[in-house]
């Protein structure tokens, strides 16, 4: 599996900046380095410290290609677990292409996306679930999914599994010498410390799968649907809460005819708004997909904001009301808020008389004037109000990988098996089984368990240099 | 000037990768990183060696932002001449972000753009023509800018002028010391030697401001107009030339109405094509406009290909030879290439019998099969005859730069009326004001005279970070 040749990529985003750094890693990074290397100081690299810094040339033949920085990492010392070497020439992409062309002539092979990782996946610097945790963390765009990316590399999750996976290993054993001893009919295993054990397994893989409704969308944004006819102030609204101007935003009733998808981060969390069209009643064909779209994103969403004009109110109060209660009977289970917009334009007797026809059950109200920027700072109150930050505030473990999700399900399902197989009585033998796929589950989930098409997946979601 | 303050900017391009690299600058810059920075080994910045790596965690407080490697470059060595942390984080735009506001929170600034090469300028790492290099390294994207930037960086140019200036410095001061004796009538500085000097300053300044001409396009790309009547295969010759497919290719008469430029390399030197509409009469007004702008193209170019389709050549060959004729007369000037198209449609004695109706007085015939990729090769070798690649080879200094062309044609007229003033036996006071306006202008070129306004205008090109 682990391949020992050298590989080389650039490490830094594509384009030119002032600076670009191209990693080589692999047995011959060193030597090949020096070989394209022409130092200040006639330093040879081979000879050089790990983690220090090099000033010189490098050079095709007698071309002098840049000036540039190599830093050295020695086997064990490094990302890789092998010799590394990092390149930081100027950031032209001319100059980049240059140089990973010679040291390509030079015996380096083009990283495949991942490939860093991988090795040192393969070289025992980090575990699987670690290694996915890399890229979590480059995707990272807001607080919430940095903070979950961040712990997940620093082992807190697969520590967990793998401290609960060596105990479960550890009955395993006794039991499966058990059965070299079936004749005998003795018990190395003690069945109530292992009845524990398996309690405790059954109660963690638990508060993991549940953590994952909370990771998952804090790591993806919270999807929150606004609804509302035409010309309300919806893209008004998404202005003012992202605060700048990204929707199309005009007088014409139904200019936003798409569904405009933007992301806004509140305290740390995301959330994706997604603007909808509108769901009156229209004789525009355009407009009608607009409303078919709007509720199959209502479907998707996780938070619906209903929002209407305040002076439209009086002259059809009844419809808005019908409105409404037809998405509250659609959608019982999804958090809904009422938003009142141009409120600057009402008198406070005058909105009262609003609020007192409108039902607050199961639904919370909000006033604004998304042109004024009044009550916008409330709204997101709101809707942070909707998102469970507990177990984040808490630090506590949170899964937010679909894959981890799948494994530790499946282990849960072994391990009730164990657990059922315990309380009846199931012999030793066929315990040993759903012992044995239980482990299974767990080593997915670490890389104790793995291969190459597993590997594959995994590693072809990264960029080309990490 | 000189700004005692520690800067901090994103070294990399924008965007998310693998890695990203934040760049710290200042003499707080050792201690600011320290004080965001956790060793996993304990150990204290401020004591470490230069060009050495340290692995570690940036933490904001007891909130870990990252795992990253800090790189120490201690005063004067490093690329600012002061104190340099760089920090490789992961590359996430939010990560990213995250460390620079914390450092920035520490007592960090911003970096302008281009601050860390004013800083290296200022503190006398470099002169001002190998600053301006760096940016013209990072821009460059061909072997023949490459080339002249890195030879530039290096100094190959300043130097011989800063050579010249120490010599003509030391003349001047000769002279200014005969102003001392005027009574005495002596002569400290030897004429003869004296104007041996001045001619050979006046041979390097017009060797120099005509390598401008070669330098100014080599740094540009050559630019070459590709002329014909609609429909003959432009677009598609462009794209055999650039072997993708880049300009719009149709078969309705007429689709490239504007005028669409597009960069080719051929053995390192970049050319610019000019796709244009053609110059045949016609009624249509769009087009009208678009033959205006051939001709406006045709101005800018340095070369010109004329093309036309064999098989209407038989119906039209007095028109074409007319309109030959006519860019000839126009620009007698510019090097002319005659194409003949789509020469897979014809017999040799076709081609024969075209060949002898065209003189080839001042310009070349090119025989092509711009969709079959006939002579393709050929032609792009007829291109590479244009150029004068003879300094680029012989590694010559070259001029890209407006700036230093101006200073030099200014420094050359003072030159010429130094040597004016020799030869006519003009005063040492007078002499001397020339003298040291001479003077002046090369000290603009290698930084030795500067100003802020000049300064800001060089350095506001460059990207911030470096």
């Amino acid at each position: 599996m682990l391949n020992q040749d050298t590989i080389v990529a650039l490490a830094t985003p594509s384009g030119a900046g002032a600076v670009a750094i191209i990693r080589i890693s692999g047995n011959q990074a060193i030597a090949i380095a020096n070989d394209v290397f022409r130092s200040v100081r006639n330093k040879d690299l081979t000879k050089q410290k790990t983690h220090t810094i090099h000033l010189g040339h490098i050079m095709d033949g007698e071309k002098t290609l840049d000036q540039v920085l190599v830093s050295l990492f020695k086997n064990p010392n490094s990302y890789t677990g092998e010799d590394v070497v990092e390149i930081s020439c100027h950031g032209s992409v001319f100059i980049q292409q240059q140089i990973i062309q010679l040291l390509l002539r030079k015996g380096c092979r083009m990283a495949t996306a991942g490939e860093f990782t991988l090795r040192s996946f393969l070289n025992g610097k980090m575990d699987l679930s670690q290694a996915e945790a890399v890229a979590d963390l480059i995707n990272s765009d807001n607080e919430a999914s940095h903070q979950i990316a961040m712990q997940q590399m620093r082992g807190g999750f697969s520590n967990e599994i793998a401290k609960l996976r060596e105990e479960l290993l550890n009955f395993a054993s006794l039991i499966e010498l058990e059965l070299d001893f079936a004749e005998e009919d003795v018990e190395f295993a003690d069945r109530t410390q292992f009845k524990d054990l398996v309690n405790r397994i059954e109660f963690v893989l638990k508060r993991l799968i549940d953590s994952f409704a909370v990771g998952n969308v804090l790591k993806n944004g919270i999807p929150v649907a606004i609804v509302g006819e035409p010309n309300v102030g919806k893209s008004t609204l998404l202005n003012a809460l992202l605060n700048e101007e990204r929707a199309i935003v005009s007088d014409i009733a139904g200019t936003t005819r798409d569904t405009i998808e933007d992301e806004l981060v509140i305290d740390g969390i995301g959330f994706r708004f997604i603007d909808t069209a509108g769901i009156r009643d229209t004789k525009d064909v355009v407009e009608s997909i607009g409303i078919q779209k709007t509720f199959e994103k209502i479907e998707q969403a996780q938070v619906i904001l209903y929002l209407f004009e305040s002076l439209k109110f009086k002259v059809q109060s009844s419809e808005y009301i019908t409105e409404i209660e037809k998405i509250k009977n659609k959608y019982p289970q999804k958090p809904l808020v009422i938003i009142i917009n141009k409120v600057d334009l009402l008198s406070e007797s005058e909105l009262n008389t609003i609020t007192s026809q409108l039902t607050t059950d199961n639904c919370q109200l909000s006033t604004i004037s998304a042109k004024q920027k009044i009550g916008i700072e409330e709204l997101k109150n709101i809707l942070l109000s909707f998102v469970n930050t507990g177990a984040l505030r808490n630090n506590e473990t949170i899964v937010t990988n679909t894959r981890h999700y799948d494994s530790l399900l499946k282990a849960l399902e072994e391990i009730q098996k164990v657990r059922f197989g315990l309380e009846s009585g199931l012999s030793a033998d066929l315990m040993a089984i759903d012992i044995r796929q239980a482990l299974y589950y767990f080593g997915e989930i670490t890389g104790q368990v793995t291969n190459d098409e597993l590997l594959g997946n995994i590693f072809a979601n990264f960029c080309i240099g990490k």
